[in-house]
């Protein structure tokens, strides 16, 4: 059991992760992800049909980060941000220095003039991983609810 | 002490839960539950009043299969589907293998079309109860805020 | 590290407090305080800007008690109930018996006809103080997303 992964560790990188996002601090959201990473996210109609075709895509950690530049060059940041409010999480498997794990998610979008809705609600399928000493994430699918939410998708959830 | 519940285990037992329930598992929803137990869905007017009418109630195991049944046979899980964020549980008696403990949840529904809107909040009481070596619900009441929520009611919350 | 303050003692306190909100036992709300403390609701906007102008402002404990005096006498709590719920708690410092902590919350508001809506997301910076031997609140900033949500406020976050 020295390689498993405890609860109280995933729980903090899932509060940094969040915090990082909806503090406006893009830039650093692709420290969380190991340099090979898989970051998606989808429908769950798309993803219990099998489909490949996602919202977002990036399986290098180069991918989110240029993610950011065009973000920052669109200026969303500016008009929009997000409130994540995470579920608890359900540690599936956990050994070797891995551990695999679904935690279900809220986000609350609010609009530059106060107006704030419930954008998104899901479950995020993720594997952690043990990186030297540093935990990060292998992989993160973020699975939306609704198939709706795909065209006004901006921020990274 | 050696008959007090973790939180962490009360809180991995909660995770289950949701999981079972969003993730369309209902078949292995009553095995949450002891064989003697409560379930019961209810307004927090009538709870506040004392009164027993409630949106769902079963006092066994075998109640709760049942309800399930029904809902299999209504094709209700195609139609729709929820997702619980739970919050903080506050553990307000613990000992004698059993304990006492309530936690605000709040359920998003998403309808067949993508629709998704806050469907119901509120607060569990539970009573856990370790049986053999099992944790499981000997009590559930869940208190929903608004008395709004009965006639729409489908899934179990 | 005799003096750090356990990630779940911080979490028991907060589950505490917003059940004390949510049951409408607004009377014992001041007892989570320090009796020097500081209580602050604030939105993003000026908390950004660093404006002092605040939507509830207290610095000792006895202006909480005043608040609580003024809402039942405004009968407030009879027209509307809250629910809270927190997100995972970011510990960022912790020592010397005093924690700070950034905690993500979401409030539902549910009108005494049934009506339920989000009522207000946002972020409490805090920091955690042990007196004597007991877990108190020193400072509690609740800095809401969104700026309409000012003139509508009436129980506390």
């Amino acid at each position: 059991m020295a390689e498993a992964i405890t609860l109280e560790r995933i729980m903090a990188l899932q509060a940094a992760y969040i915090r990082c996002i909806d503090g406006n601090e893009l830039e650093r959201w692709p420290e969380f992800f190991a340099d090979e990473c898989l970051y998606k996210v989808t429908s769950a109609e798309n993803h219990r049909a099998g489909l490949e075709s996602a919202i977002i895509y990036a399986d290098t950690r180069d991918m989110l980060t240029d993610r950011v530049l065009s973000l920052r060059q669109a200026n969303v940041y500016e008009k929009q941000s997000y409130r994540h409010i995470l579920g608890l999480p359900s540690i599936l498997k956990n050994g070797g220095g891995e551990a695999e794990c679904e935690t279900p998610f809220l986000v609350v979008r609010i609009m530059h003039d106060g107006q704030s809705d419930l954008f998104a609600s899901g479950v995020y399928l993720d594997t952690y991983r043990l990186d030297g000493g540093d935990l990060k994430l292998a992989r993160r699918i973020a699975v939306c609810d609704s198939s709706r939410v795909d065209t006004l998708m901006a921020l990274p959830l």
